[in-house]
């Protein structure tokens, strides 16, 4: 069954990570796993200070060229009767100025403790969403 | 730590639903969520008799347009140290004769019983993966 818009929002903000489509320089799709924060129509995730392979971040070139970005969340189980997932697609922009990371990195430090101690010292990226949606199995398969 | 292509392959071919990112005709990134099997370099998944939102599938209209796509498997836990994803880059390719189906279907019944009535009715698709990539916090966070 399809979700409706509010319920899609509640599952997505609830989520503890998601996965992050964005399209590269040769239009290929590109996926990485975000934790992120939703305030309203906005989804906030960081660059944060985890170990990378590289320091230099394909998703952010390629939403430096593509603002168009796709988010993911879902909820496999053993049990197909119990399988949902939610999406949300917007477009993307890149905050560096503090004054723009100080609320984004409050709700990120709100919902994931990780994040106090460093809280991320790198770009925060501002999803705005124009569409939510999603589907579940069943009514019952989006209760805890 | 950056993961090599062996475990990256053997990571993600034991997951049990990975994210499926496509590109749509306006450029922007597709996602949903697929359970899937792997055999080498290969990847496919079905489309399968749960209830959909529409019979008319978009990730099957992206891949006939535009058929780099990219899989991601990740595990996300609250302990980050124990953080890993793994990644899939390739080609897809839509499979609709019984012929070309009828050992992925096998694959995909082997790795999940909920397939085996009735087994997936429509096309199969298979992902040439020119590339297998991953990263974990640290080498313990890949053990069980």
């Amino acid at each position: 069954m399809k979700l409706s818009e509010n319920t899609s929002r509640e599952l997505f903000a609830a989520a503890r990570s998601a996965c992050l489509g964005t399209v590269d320089a040769a239009d290929a799709p590109h996926l990485v796993p975000i934790t992120f924060a939703v305030d309203a129509d906005r989804v906030y995730f960081a660059v944060d200070a985890k170990p990378k392979s590289s320091p230099h971040l394909k998703r952010l070139d390629n939403i430096r060229r593509h603002s168009a970005v796709c988010l993911l969340a879902d909820h496999y189980d053993a049990d197909w009767t119990r399988l949902w997932w939610v999406r949300a697609d917007g477009v993307a922009r890149i905050l560096t100025e503090e004054e723009d990371r100080a609320a984004p990195i409050r709700l990120l430090i709100a919902k994931y403790p990780q994040y106090e101690q460093p809280p991320p010292q790198g770009p925060v990226v501002e999803i705005e969403v124009a569409r939510w949606s999603g589907w579940a199995f069943s009514e019952a398969a989006t209760s805890p």
